[in-house]
């Protein structure tokens, strides 16, 4: 039992290691020597664990969506009673995440989109689901907040929500550029800002 | 003459191949034997232009400076005399321009910027210089948009012209995930209706 609680561990810490290393330096330059050393695990072990790098990543991918799952499902703008103050919350609970350094912050899943989209289709087909399934969490607020607000929309709930997604990942690229959480912050405002005027009274 | 003028012409064809093999596969996973093939220039040829790959993709930056500033300057939307009307003409034209495959269309100094931002922080910085350049062209018609409205703005025009590259970058790893370039166009036409609320009348 102890042995295997330990496997477990390390497989974890694998996991993490490659969340940390793939959002602080791309995907491609992301060596498995790199991610033993940061998780503290043997390269043994690590292939005790994954076949490759690529059958690595595809867990690390589902263990991002179990992780950021969890937080987006726990958070508390879910208990906001009206849908689009509910929505709200949520771009401010984005706006909160923006915490410590940009590795810590910016999306595993949108590093290796932008990286391997054409090289890597399997892994990036993850990746994609990942972004996609976390969007379609907000799309009952936006027909709920469309309905409310009575206002003739010539746009889907599904497409504000992707559009609110794009924000996200653009708004991490100007950080990246500039080192500045702060140019991010403010792309988020425009969003929350966005959304405001989508749903005021006309 | 001759000489000199095949000169020009394989640096040039090796820029414009780094453009395309990165913005296709991404920086890390590009190499010199890729550009050269692709340029069609052997690798003496390459090692007599640029010292390594990193010289290489500082002068593709300012290639793709000169390249993308020569088609923003000579673009119609300049010619529309109304601030508004312009502004939102610059963003139809950013939605035309997603035409083709996915490497064609996206942002070299994006790609390089999310992948490289801790690990080549001097390639970086001439990318956000790029981003940001860029950027900057829009603030005077915003501003002049912002004094026309008479809407008070709790916002800066620089601050509008960062969000419009943040969603357009954003678009960008959208349309990368799911192959669909419906999707980059769909997140800038809310930046357009972004636009239009913020300076319609209230």
């Amino acid at each position: 039992m102890e042995h295997e609680a330990k496997q477990v561990d390390s497989r974890t810490r694998l996991l993490n290691a490659t969340l940390q290393i793939v959002r602080a330096k791309g995907y491609t330059a992301t060596r498995i020597e790199d991610i033993c050393a940061e998780a503290g695990v043997t390269k043994g072990s690590f292939f005790h664990h994954f076949k490759s790098k690529d059958e690595l990543a595809l867990a690390a991918v589902a263990h991002w969506d179990a992780l950021t799952g969890g937080l987006f499902a726990s958070a508390e703008y879910h208990r906001i009673e009206d849908p689009l103050e509910r929505l709200l919350a949520y771009i401010d609970f984005r706006r909160e995440l923006l915490q410590g350094e940009l590795p810590d912050y910016t999306c595993f899943a949108g590093m290796i989109t932008q990286e391997a989209y054409l090289t890597r289709p399997d892994l990036v087909a993850a990746c994609e689901r990942s972004i996609t399934a976390h969007a379609r969490t907000l799309e009952a607020d936006i027909e709920a907040a469309i309905e409310q607000s009575g206002n003739r929309a010539d746009w889907t709930a599904a497409s504000v929500a992707l559009h609110t997604q794009a924000v996200i990942q653009g708004a991490f690229i100007l950080a990246k550029a500039t080192g500045d959480t702060a140019i991010a912050a403010d792309s988020i405002a425009h969003l929350r800002r966005y959304i405001e005027l989508l749903f005021s009274p006309r």
